[in-house]
């Protein structure tokens, strides 16, 4: 028989057949085996770590999966999953094939609703919790988790502003611990600690959005959660607890730097050191070049601003908001409030760099297309973490960029192939553009370890020829490109094969394409995003306008959403590999076997 | 010499040398012109009308164009525009190479950012703020005014949240007329009541967010309101001006039925009595086919609900508020939790409608894909005023659904014919679909008077063949192929030209386009959407999957945003209309001339 209490949690009903006393063991076992399975395997740790008791608290006082509860983004929902049933596969947590990094649907019946992008926890349990009204499911109670970084974000206030003007019998819960994935900005969160400081006017924001509020309360202190839990349960309409936890809890190296450990890679799960990366002479991460370079441009260039949406550590605009802290802003959760008022600078005469990832841009798509590319705004977006992203999984994935961008006019996409293409366009961009530009750029390092060249301009709407050929094209946009590189160092020299460095998806170098279309027998592109809409299809578009009727065979990724595990995993899975290309190109070269 | 002041005012320079007492003979001029030219021109009177007093106070105290001032959504601007050098013009007012109904940049140095989606202003003049700060122009002031409908919409709390933490020095003009288009809903309006009626506790919400409050003030007291923007110019940092108005002020039909009066086409300028519309006989707009569609399908169906984001009117999903008002929700301007609340629905059973204007969708973007889509759940999305919607205008066109929906896994795109196919594929969907539908369909009216017919099931991805052909075969997908079906008509009996009403976006007749593609010697497109990524880009990308070589002519809307106009106009210049099809068809008929 198992030590402990934790090996005998199969699932919520355990914990409530404990005793009050027994769930502080518990919390101190939930704590220690998050940190011993995270510290090997990596993830997120310290969102999980600051709601451990939050979490055994709610389990025991709601009946879960009847009772519907939310984790806003799911960082924070490792110790949920281990408490309902995935205890004895947490260990795959991320992996390809193993369970996800975020609540998830499909996973567990305990995971009411899928998260990963952050403030959508109110308007899904308020969806619920109408729902439930509507079919007389009246004994049901809906619960939403949601931090202090997310409830900041403009779609957590509407969902606010919906559920006060209801009698939806929901409780939102504020996980207030001051910290995102970098520390919280923006006046709620000044207000928020004026409330716990007590400073506050007799006022509240939440009771004048119709929510009955309380708190502010200690998150760590168990017995004081399920006692005020079980009074909320019985309370009708709206309402807020808001919580005070610590991100990190437990480990004091996290506590004490919460923005490292927000996901710390490999870790001494006694001491909370850091293992060493082996990262000596490794080319740097494309986040890094363009965080080192927009510090070096703006520099030179008085009118260069910063922006993004609280992200200074992942995007490393950290680097401008140390050295440069005027021009650099971070406008907390606010994707949307970002990209316009990204726009209204550059109607002002400044050049902002406004950093979101890929995916997150999806949050901001009107504000680009309204708001920037409407009024042909020189808005300098940089799309970090596009294409496949690796482990965070489906909700992460950079993929659709190239096709929800490529329709909208006035706007230049470009993906660089290299850390130096990646600082040459950001150069560019800032002599003097007059339309706005999507520089779209991958997660991970890139391939230069010596990247700090000298800058120079780059033609727009100019692709390169990296190698001619005679019979086969391929054309490749961005990072992926390296790969196509690799391919025909490993094939030789054959001169049948010639390579492409499309680099703009926008305005397509159509000089170049009709060349192309003009001299090859046939034409292979391939990127990292999905093959709708994408960059094959401006190619095959482009064919099309100029009656070409030269073969194309698109490689990108299928109309299916693509999960978690390693980049190269799934780049395999989704036929973009370069075995995949290899053995196509292969086909090709025999005649035999030709099949088109 | 014209008599009164407004003939005299041909800037704003011209309002800031009258004595104050003159403002309020200017404000009834003003109001005059405006209800004058709408009442014969057509246009938004409503909220133009409730700003006049405004207008004019800030032009009288504030140093335009030198200080910044956004008018958000711009349907109150009319007097902005009259007042900055565009009286006389003003009878263009939405016609096609006139000025626009909305703020645009390129039109007057006094309109500093465009508008025309709701909450963009306080964005954009917080980053104007932001940008005078940073190139050292202190003297200038930042202004905007937004209404309380669009306050509440989650992007202008992303503005006031980064504004109140910062010490930009800006101007947030509430204009509190407790009305949107239709009236406005949420606990934030319940509590702009309370402010108003005095009973709210000793708390603003806008205090807790940093901001200096001030008001409620009557809005139509011109000497007050002069006197407070006085003030405030005076006053550092982030402040905030709740002012009281009345919609449709100074005419008294506009202001007792103010949803009427948003934008009531032409009317007695005497009377307010509206000019009866010659719609006998004529048929149903499409919006109300909607509107009562879903009626009859909600009566039977009890899992139905209806979602709309502040557009009850507009979407005529009125007939469900009235007739079934426990399920059917305006949740306010508030796109992004429309379509998050709507996914939770859905995986609790429901069967959400959520319809949203397809310009307006853009700003669910993300929760379309990763709250919706990603977790498969049915949700019926209905997009209203698909393609070019006419005077409205570039912000306001629904020309890039198809493209941006397209490469999203798992959604199933559809768009009718006529009012029978928009009604079948309603009832279609609610029959156990198991995955999202987005329905698009256009602004205006259908073609069927007798379009109540019995609802019959369409299966999924399979489209119609309306005409066989021979040699040229027309795949249009929506309303636009009734121009085809009147052209092929036109042309008379050719045997040569086949018609297909391809309907499905997504998934595509696969079997259907196969057949066509190795049939006829030329496939045409035609869609009234951007050709960039959108259904004729669906037809290339599959034809080249199965390498097909059959020439595909692609007629869509090309690569530039498109002004405003009368959808006919548009279409024309759009060459997406009825001559230029005939004229490329003849051109194929006729061997000679045939070029590719």
């Amino acid at each position: 028989m198992p030590k402990g209490i934790l090996p005998h949690i199969n699932n919520p009903k355990d914990i409530r057949s404990l005793q009050l006393p027994q769930l502080t063991q518990l919390a101190k076992e939930l704590r220690e085996f998050i940190i011993d399975i995270v510290s090997t395997k990596e993830g997120h740790l310290g969102a999980s770590l600051g709601v451990v008791e939050l979490t055994i608290a709610l389990h025991y006082v709601f009946n879960t999966p009847q009772d519907k509860l939310i984790w806003d983004v799911g960082h924070q929902a490792y110790g949920h999953k281990i408490l309902t049933g995935r205890r004895d596969i947490f260990h795959t947590n991320r992996q390809l094939h193993g369970i996800s990094g975020f609540p998830k649907r499909a996973e567990s019946e305990y995971d009411d609703f899928g998260t990963g992008h952050s403030s959508t926890s109110i308007s899904a349990i308020l969806g619920m919790a109408l729902a439930s009204k509507l079919k007389g499911e009246t004994h049901r109670q809906h619960i939403a988790v949601i931090g202090d970084a997310s409830i900041a974000s403009g779609m957590a206030f509407e969902g606010l502003n919906h559920a006060g003007d209801t009698n939806a019998n929901i409780l939102i819960i504020l996980n207030d611990n001051a910290i995102g994935i970098d520390p919280s900005v923006g006046a709620l969160k000044k207000y928020l600690t004026n409330v716990k400081k007590g400073t506050a006017k007799d006022e509240n924001i939440f009771e004048c959005l119709n929510f009955s509020y309380s708190g502010p309360l200690n998150g760590h202190d168990i017995e004081a959660l399920t006692k005020e839990l079980n009074r909320l349960r019985r309370i009708e309409g709206p309402k807020l607890l808001h919580i005070i936890t610590t991100k990190g809890k437990g480990l004091k190296k996290a506590e004490e730097n919460q923005v490292v450990y927000h996901a710390p890679g490999k870790f001494n799960k006694i001491t909370g050191d850091l293992l060493p990366k082996t990262a000596l002479n490794q080319p740097p991460k494309y986040q890094d070049v363009f965080g080192h370079s927009l510090v070096e441009l703006a520099k030179k260039n008085v009118n260069i601003v910063g922006i993004t949406p609280a992200m200074p550590t992942g995007s490393s605009l950290k680097y401008m908001m140390q050295q440069i802290p005027d021009r650099a802003f971070d406008v907390g959760i606010a994707e949307q409030h970002a990209v316009t008022m990204a726009g209204a600078m550059a109607a002002e005469g400044l050049i902002p760099y406004c950093n979101i990832y890929s995916t997150f841009l999806q949050r901001a798509y009107d504000q680009i297309i309204h708001d920037v590319a409407l009024q042909c705004l020189p808005v300098i977006f940089c799309l970090d973490r596009a294409g496949i992203v690796g482990q965070d999984g489906a909700t992460h994935h950079g993929i659709y960029d190239m096709a929800y961008l490529r329709c909208i006019p006035n706007l230049i996409i470009f993906a660089p192939m290299n850390e130096v293409e990646l600082r040459n366009i950001m150069y560019t961009a800032q002599l003097g553009l007059t339309q706005p530009i999507a520089i779209r750029y991958p997660r991970g390092r890139g391939v230069m370890v010596q990247w700090r060249q000298k800058f120079s301009k780059i033609p727009i709407g100019i692709s390169q020829e990296l190698k001619k050929g005679t019979e086969i094209a391929v054309l490749s946009i961005g990072h992926i490109g390296n790969m196509v590189s690799h391919l025909l160092e490993e094939l030789g020299d054959s001169h049948k094969i010639g390579h492409y460095n499309m680099r703009f998806v926008k305005p397509l170098d159509t000089v170049m394409l009709r060349k192309i279309l003009s001299t090859y027998k046939q034409v292979i592109t391939i990127e990292d995003g999905c093959k709708i809409g994408g960059f094959g299809s401006a190619i095959l578009e482009y064919a099309n306008e100029i009656h070409s009727f030269v073969p194309i065979k698109i490689f990108g990724i299928e109309d299916i959403f693509m999960e978690h595990g390693t980049v190269g995993e799934l780049q395999k899975m989704a036929k973009i590999d370069q075995m995949t290309l290899k053995n196509y190109i292969n086909n090709l070269l025999n005649p035999e076997k030709y099949v088109r």
